[in-house]
């Protein structure tokens, strides 16, 4: 690797950092650690996601600004569902004999070009090399204490919703062209209407990043609920239904709210829609259309029935 | 991979993993975030280091105890560096082919052993697959606000003091036996004097994981200054003078005082040495015996000496 020293880069990576103000981060990249003051009655909400070459992504297939750009919207993905506001992240990379001072610095572009649209501050983080090149970043966001959106809420008689459609990220990857495309390699995190959901009272929230069946079965596990998909499933255009109810990387919100709190159809320019029921019943037990609907969602450490 | 499934592997972690009273962790494991609730006038300091196998240890030199225990350790040893407790840890794991079920096991105890003992909740993380085994560890913790220990506040005229003694770690990895093995895997991390340290009023502190020779021009960096190493520097019983100036993982803590602040010679059961002073100069230039000592401590972008 000739990439000059770790000073070096880092001192690039600064350069290209922001560090927006109000961020709350008193001292960033440079020390032992990244310093945040949180404002009196905030709460911190932190989340943490590993993209690593050939499982999340591949050299050849994706530019390195959308590796960059994704790494960081899968965390922020996590702090809409929470209905907080990204403050901070931190970045850890390993990279691989192939990468040059390109790669990295349209990495950090992608990366950085994000962070700063949602007035994220690029902390810190580690470098380092490894055979595969490993990305793990870490975002912190803040919330009114004890106002964080979970997963453990959902009640019988809730009804339960999802933002925008599904299956685009996975027919993107298959097609890898057009908007599909575009769905796969920079999903949009809705933060904006998981700040606004959690301010309507929604009673469980999560984001939809291993595919409908599989995260629906988990919101379900916690709040330890059953559900009835009863309605269409809005399928973005050209997917399949497979696809909408088992493909991963589509980064909506999952949702439910009391049946007679009335939600609009349209919230933060995204489509809201009823997809089914919150029920008692066996914990995660999901039905669709009067058949179980099988966890068949993306799982590192399952065979999967599309794995090469 | 035959560990079943994601949910298992999380299950069987969550039970392992350390929840103190009044860590601030008001919800640990299984959401999209964990949550955590400062108290007033707190200031939170975060880290995070990557831990790789060929890189930071050998799947055949390193039982996966050492492994767990040292991707915290070196987390810990930040926080310490900046005078802070620790509140909770959040650990990303990629597991390659070769990991089965003891090892994953082995790794959550050595990591929730230090966690526990050191009051650090494991609050969450991320779980992957790798062609190499990959972790990630970020730890937070917490400090009263504006009193971090930082590594840019050295003044020409302050004397310079290390923690323990230098070398132990490398000479360890060398020769896999004894005390200096014991200092390569389960480095302590100096967390109880880096909170005295603090309340003694120190000007700058960091902690050594790369090396003297290059951290000490790191701090001599930030804080625009240069140094004269003119002391003995103590050297861990039987290595050499080259890995204690050179060799990296001791985790011992580098700082600074002004002159006329008496510190003892012993602090927190940790024997301090005064190594050289603080002097006007160009920044990051240290002088060891009146020769440029160079900074060849670990860099993971240039070509080590020592790499094979």
């Amino acid at each position: 690797v000739s990439l000059g020293d770790e000073r070096q880069i880092l001192a690039r990576i600064a350069a290209m950092a922001p560090a927006p103000r109000n961020s709350g981060v008193v001292l960033g990249i440079g020390d032992d650690c990244a310093i945040y003051r949180p404002t009196f009655g905030e709460e911190l909400v932190l989340t943490t996601d590993m993209v690593i070459e050939d499982v999340h992504f591949r050299r050849h297939m994706h530019p390195p600004e959308a590796v960059g750009y994704k790494a960081l919207a899968r965390g922020l993905s996590d702090i809409a569902a929470m209905g907080a506001t990204p403050r901070f992240c931190l970045v850890s990379l390993a990279v691989a004999g192939w990468v040059d001072e390109a790669w990295i610095d349209g990495f950090y572009r992608g990366l950085c070009g994000l962070a700063e649209q949602t007035g994220t501050h690029l902390a810190g983080g580690d470098l380092s090399h490894g055979r595969q090149l490993v990305c793990d970043v870490v975002v912190a966001g803040s919330v009114v204490a004890g106002e964080a959106l979970r997963r453990d809420g959902a009640q019988p008689g809730d009804i339960l919703y999802i933002s925008g459609t599904l299956g685009g990220a996975a027919l993107g990857l298959h097609s890898q062209q057009g908007e599909a495309w575009q769905r796969h390699t920079h999903p949009v995190p809705r933060l904006a209407l998981g700040r606004r959901l959690r301010e309507l009272g929604v009673t469980a929230c999560m984001d939809l990043s291993d595919g409908l069946s599989l995260d629906l079965q988990r919101l379900c596990l916690a709040s330890k609920v059953a559900a009835l998909l009863a309605e269409e499933v809005p399928v973005f255009p050209g997917a399949s239904l497979e696809q909408a109810l088992h493909g991963g990387d589509d980064y909506e919100l999952l949702f439910t709210a009391p049946a007679e709190r009335a939600l609009p159809g349209r919230l933060e320019d995204v489509r809201l829609t009823r997809i089914g029921t919150i029920v008692a019943g066996d914990p995660g037990v999901v039905t669709h259309r009067g058949t179980l609907l099988e966890p068949l969602g993306y799982d590192h450490f399952r065979q999967q029935p599309s794995d090469s």
